[in-house]
């Protein structure tokens, strides 16, 4: 079995938490001085375990093994949020150079290959998955060439910038890979409520994004009687009121929607609004949720326009994102080897925030495995998670790495998922394959 | 009777308008370039039209009558909105400068005092009703030291770039006065609507603005369960749909309340607010109703808080302004000239929006005239009104302002208002007054 160094991986989770400290945050959007000292700062710990590194021209620091053979890919992201926490894709970028130094002190796994990625731009500040899309291919060159930040700096200037213009850009040779395995923290409350160590990620849960538009007559608030109105802030109060009332009705279990974007015109005390927006955006697992969801959405607007004075559009205010199964066999070697070192202690679960691995399982087979998150905190300067399962989440990810590329089937032995109960948080639970 | 002139009336407010103009609004807040131009401008036709001018040390404009006796104060404001209509404010000031020619003209007023006045900074650049406040004595020093706009500059700064710092303020002189008069247009759709061409204005309505807060817990939106959510959004939702449920049952037939402020942190799309604020404002000829509102407020506080999770705190986002009667003798004056000129064509009714006539009215008798706005705009670049309005306008107002400064009761002969009948529109129809 690999022997995770804990204090060798601790201390590189520290370095790289140094690398754009602020308190307990980290400050390394994509791109920033920051982000780029770190990447070099990954290329070299790629380079001192074994790999050739290279940043290629979007950014993803990539480190390949020397060894002959089916790889296995691991990694995550190492930017961050404008405001962010330490683990959130940092914690797999270094299991990732953790899992190849265990396994290749390793003599059983020592001649297999295990390549190492950072991808770029995981946040969003240009393009979410913005590294991870370009290493599988799926960057449409439209999205690419439009993208700018919330300060107007366009990507082409940032990768000017970072002197990553002219570099060649790494693509995944599906040929080369077994699959690929990205580790993260939960960013939920989950594993911790339900007093677990490891999830196995079964679904990265679907995303539709709607804009709906409140078009009105701006107003005085003193001067305009209230039959005379067409207040689009009143319009939007009574949509969102009726969506968090009717949404339950066709919601699942674990379905989640919110409201968290409001924009009135002109946002004045005095004024009634003549314009507004609302983003609704609502996940599921499944599509078929989404499409009540959306179907909805869409009589609620309608039956708004009926009743007239304020008109509704709804617009899609993003691409939608359909639920991304995780590979099934992959997630048989992480739920083999959560068992084998937590007993007990693990789960299968659904991811509702996004990932790399939901863009990468589109080229190469794909897996996610969870550590908890202290009070489900992420995307915040408090983001933390207790050491212990740090080091136990990269046991039981360089135990999955090293049964895929030896090859053994997991369930040979015994069957941990039946034994550990965990299915019963996911719809996915109910699959013939069980996990 | 008083002669005004209208092509003297219409020229000097289009050289007005011409101060700042953009396409056909106009710019010109207080203390700008433009609005120290254009009460440079008032000073010099104040002087031309005989009165002694001077400019004071928060800007008003105000041109003194060298006449003895009681003396008339007619006027308004010249500062506008940031992007302002050419007639709030400038309608009232040129009308004032028109009156005091008028009587001037005319052998049986030429004796009598009119003082016209330009108030500065009605529109809030700094502080609401500065020019009145200051001039009636009821601007506190530390309200003033305070006071910043937008762009974060001081009004101590503001005053220095004007060259004012120095200047002397100009302080009403009650027993000087018979009381002051202002027109204005209306800023709302009433009297078109009604087929009216001249409003006499019973109460500024009373003003009061809520802020409510909600504090609930900034989480992930797709990771955080909706049972697990403290969604601010969500409860600011229920909230206002609440009050545009409830608050019709306490309204009387002309109250008016907007929510026309929202604040969402950190308000984006994929997290779910842990903080959001809510600005309610509601307006009433009748303290009794404001109070109806403010305690329903309350309650539904007091409710929402009752079912926790989102925690609501009520705040005053404003200090309350209270429902303000207009002079009813002068009111009297301005109804019986307004039937004079427009037989059947006026009405009385309250002003919905603030006014300089209501800060006045602490220290001085106070009335106000309205003329029709088209489309009820106002504070928009499309405000306007019918020429042959805006002259009647200064015809009514300087027939009364003779007979106000004559002496005469308007009641000695026959009684307009009943006659009228234009009082039904006003609950203040009902007073022993009768206006």
């Amino acid at each position: 079995m690999p022997n995770v160094n804990a204090d060798r991986l601790l201390g590189d989770l520290d370095a790289l938490r140094a690398i754009g400290a602020q308190g307990p945050g980290v400050v390394r959007p994509a791109f920033s001085a920051k982000d780029m000292e770190a990447r070099r700062w990954l290329a070299r710990k790629f380079e001192d375990a074994g790999l050739e590194a290279t940043i290629d021209g979007v950014g993803n620091v990539f480190g390949r093994s020397r060894n002959a053979g089916r790889a296995l890919l691991i990694g995550s992201h190492s930017d961050t949020q404008p405001t962010g926490g330490w683990l959130d894709g940092a914690l797999g970028v270094v299991y990732a150079l953790e899992v190849v130094r265990a396994l290749a002190d390793d003599p059983a796994t020592a001649q297999h290959a295990v390549d190492a990625i950072s991808f770029q731009d995981e946040e969003s500040r240009f393009v979410g998955c913005l590294g991870s899309r370009s290493f599988v291919g799926t960057l449409p060159p439209e999205q690419e060439a439009a993208a700018i930040d919330r300060d107007g700096v366009s990507l082409g200037d940032a990768l000017a910038a970072a002197g990553l213009a002219e570099r060649p850009r790494l693509r995944a040779d599906a040929q080369r890979y077994a699959g690929f395995l990205e580790a993260h923290i939960e960013q939920g409350p989950q594993l911790e409520d339900d007093a677990k160590r490891i999830g196995v990620v079964t679904t990265i849960v679907g995303v539709r994004g709607l804009r709906v538009v409140f078009r009105g007559q701006q107003n005085h608030a003193g001067t305009t009687m209230m039959a005379r109105r067409r207040d689009a802030a009143a319009a939007l109060f009574d949509f969102a009121a009726a969506v968090n009332r009717e949404f339950p009705r066709v919601a699942a279990a674990r379905s989640v929607w919110t409201m968290g974007r409001v924009q009135l015109v002109p946002n004045a005390t005095s004024i009634v609004p003549g314009y507004a927006e609302l983003d609704l955006q609502f996940r599921d697992a499944d599509e078929a949720v989404l499409d009540r969801f959306a179907g909805l959405a869409e009589r609620l607007v309608a039956e708004a326009n009926a009743r007239g004075g304020v008109m509704l559009e709804l617009q899609r205010s993003r691409a939608p994102i359909a639920p991304t199964e995780m590979d099934a066999a992959l997630r048989r070697h992480l739920a083999a080897a959560a068992e084998r070192h937590a007993p007990g202690q693990w789960l299968v679960m659904p991811s509702g925030a996004f990932h790399d691995a939901g863009i990468v399982s589109a080229r190469l087979p794909a897996a996610m495995l969870f550590i908890p998150s202290i009070g489900g905190i992420s995307h915040d300067f408090a983001e933390d998670s207790r050491r212990e399962d740090i080091v136990l989440g990269c046991r039981v990810l360089a135990d999955a790495a090293a049964s895929i590329l030896i090859g053994s089937d997991p369930f040979l032995g015994s069957d941990p998922i039946v034994m550990n109960g965990g299915h019963h948080l996911s719809k996915r639970g109910s699959d013939p394959e069980r996990v």
